[in-house]
């Protein structure tokens, strides 16, 4: 038995109405303490991820990351940056899929498995297949220390995001992000790839990042103000590119938890290939931090489906120029934050689902049929 | 300017409703002619794939295969068969999302664009994009002899699954696989993963393909009595593992495509993870091909939302113990099939979608904002 060492403020309400209202507007805090070790540092030092990962981290050819549910978007998000910092090839996969299929084992590959409680089930059993198949670089990126993939692999990274305890997953996921930041910046000071201005770029902008999180909470009014639209939905579609389309499928997942609305993820180039038959006044569009050029593209395909009453939300970059038109609305975040942006970007996808699940007055901390940690299949 | 070479019969309707119903059952021939160049082989050659195919697939190290829409998800069951098969990894990515991306060049990489008409625009420019990079060695599977796609790359394999006009992908989705399946024996066979034995146990099960294919047509009844239970839902959840997760994704974009029914594919071992919040009376659960312990899983997931109306239909197969209970449907396929599996599993789920749209009376060749080939942005 392990003696928890939580305090009871960080289990307690307050004055918030909900653990995932609290845990949302943590983030901030929580971000900043999973950056701590890094808040005097001149360098990304694989020391991060613990005393072996000098020696295990060395030689990586690639990296094989496996995960479920909210803790796979982070991942999808990671090979983005993987690649193209480091460039070292990256393969995402659903810990499900992997433990039960034939795969290509590779004993150069890193393994990173992702889990906020560190027991789901598939993720343990995925990271138990890779080791038994001869894959020994292995990472755990979790939230709780004493968990069982923290225990199965032989490199740890703990965010510190705290307890988090509504079913629905917000700060463990921004938390995530962070540390696969750190990893993809590791990755690529360790093969030569980031110049010192670019190292302390990014090292600056990790630093900030809780201050932009907080600048994005602040315009939660605006948000709440879209959710009444939302509300009375059954329908949603989410469209991003690049990295913001694992942003995509993450809000439309929160919406899924806890609002009981369909909400689906898709990249934004596949919407002619099938999802615009659905597009009516009743499937609202939601389009993540489009670039501008892509934007217009999505209104033409709109323009189509406007007689029937499609309506398009857009949550754009500081410096995007899209404006507000009849059937686009526009949501502008504070910043535009580069390589760091779905960090800031999933923020008022958390809130929105947020705001829906209480206008429609579902149970916001505890959406039926779920629990909080899968830990059986 | 290309004179046409198509017959009159194969464009016209004949005795059939609709193109899309009678491509579904054009897909016996499709397979026959697609894979006619083995009809009497005993044994996998690259020469399949064109004449410079024995030195461009020579020392391949991975593969990464590129498309859009139903393509990808061929795509994706090939890459179940490519690792499996032959030991060599396989990544599938979306095109429009590799276009735009940074990723990570390797020049040893076959590089496999799927597309029916082989002028799909970000198709198209995703091989580009990869030739830029130095990758050189490319395969294009398309259905169209003289397009785009055959042009750009250095191999070709030709679908011949003749001219396709319903805008929903049936025929050529089919003939995909079987020209995937072609380059995973291959792919396999030169790498030395081949006893003699296995070979002809593939040979002779692709050369059977045309018939189980048409055994599955002969349940057409059975799927027409289910279309009605589909009908008047909006949405839909299709389940699958392994190499029939990438089958639920189709059957799932055939049903929004042209019935405009709000179905999402997932892989089985995330309902857990979010989904299962929206199961009730108006989302059914479809399960492709489960193996009998997964079904188990579904089940016990499933009586928690029994109270909510929501109901099971599962496609087995042959050799399932799945049984009929209230709340679970089963239609059982006649014959088991391997690693082929997904080639006859899919025909049910293009039956279904073709049934419910016919009930819903929608216009089954030319859904509303779909065109047959996107080529534009």
């Amino acid at each position: 038995v392990t003696q928890s060492s939580l305090s009871a403020d960080a289990v307690e309400l307050g004055d918030y109405q909900h653990y995932m209202q609290k845990e949302i507007f943590e983030q901030p805090q929580a971000l900043a303490a999973t950056l701590e070790m890094i808040s005097g540092a001149q360098t990304f030092t694989p020391n991060l991820f613990g005393v072996a990962a000098p020696e295990l981290l060395a030689g990586v050819q690639s990296v094989l990351i496996l995960a479920c549910g909210t803790s796979y978007h982070s991942g999808l998000v990671a090979r983005y940056w993987i690649e193209q910092l480091a460039g070292v090839p990256c393969t995402v996969e659903i810990a499900s899929e992997y433990r039960y299929r034939v795969s290509v084992p590779n004993p150069d590959q890193l393994v990173v498995a992702i889990s906020q409680s560190g027991e789901t089930a598939d993720t343990l059993a995925s990271v138990r297949h890779a080791k038994a198949q001869g894959m020994q670089r292995t990472l755990a990126i979790c939230n709780v220390p004493e968990s069982a993939i923290v225990r199965e692999c032989a490199l740890r990274f703990l965010t510190r995001a705290g307890p988090e305890i509504g079913v629905a997953s917000t700060k463990a996921f921004t938390t995530q992000l962070a540390a696969l930041f750190l990893l993809a910046a590791t990755l690529a000071k360790q093969v030569g790839r980031l110049t010192p201005a670019v190292e302390a770029q990014h090292l600056n902008a990790l630093r900030h990042l809780p201050v932009a999180v907080q600048k994005v909470l602040a315009g939660e009014a605006d948000i709440k103000a879209w959710a009444a639209h939302f509300a009375n939905k059954h329908h949603a579609l989410f469209l991003g590119r690049g990295q913001h389309y694992p942003i995509a499928l993450e809000g439309a997942l929160k919406l899924k938890e806890i609002s009981y609305i369909h909400a689906e993820g898709y990249p934004a180039g596949e919407l002619k290939h099938g999802p615009l038959a659905l597009v009516d006044k009743d499937m609202p569009v939601i389009s993540i931090a489009p670039n501008d050029a892509l934007l217009e593209k999505l209104k033409s395909n709109l323009k189509e489906v406007a007689a029937r009453g499609g309506e398009l939300y857009v949550f754009a970059d500081a410096d995007s120029a899209v404006e507000e038109e009849p059937g686009v609305h526009v949501l502008r975040l504070p910043e535009h934050y580069g390589l760091l942006s779905p960090v800031l970007h999933v923020v008022p996808l958390q809130l929105l689902s947020y705001h829906v699940a209480l206008v429609k007055g579902t149970d916001v901390d505890k959406p039926r049929n779920l629990a909080k940690s899968v830990t059986v299949e």
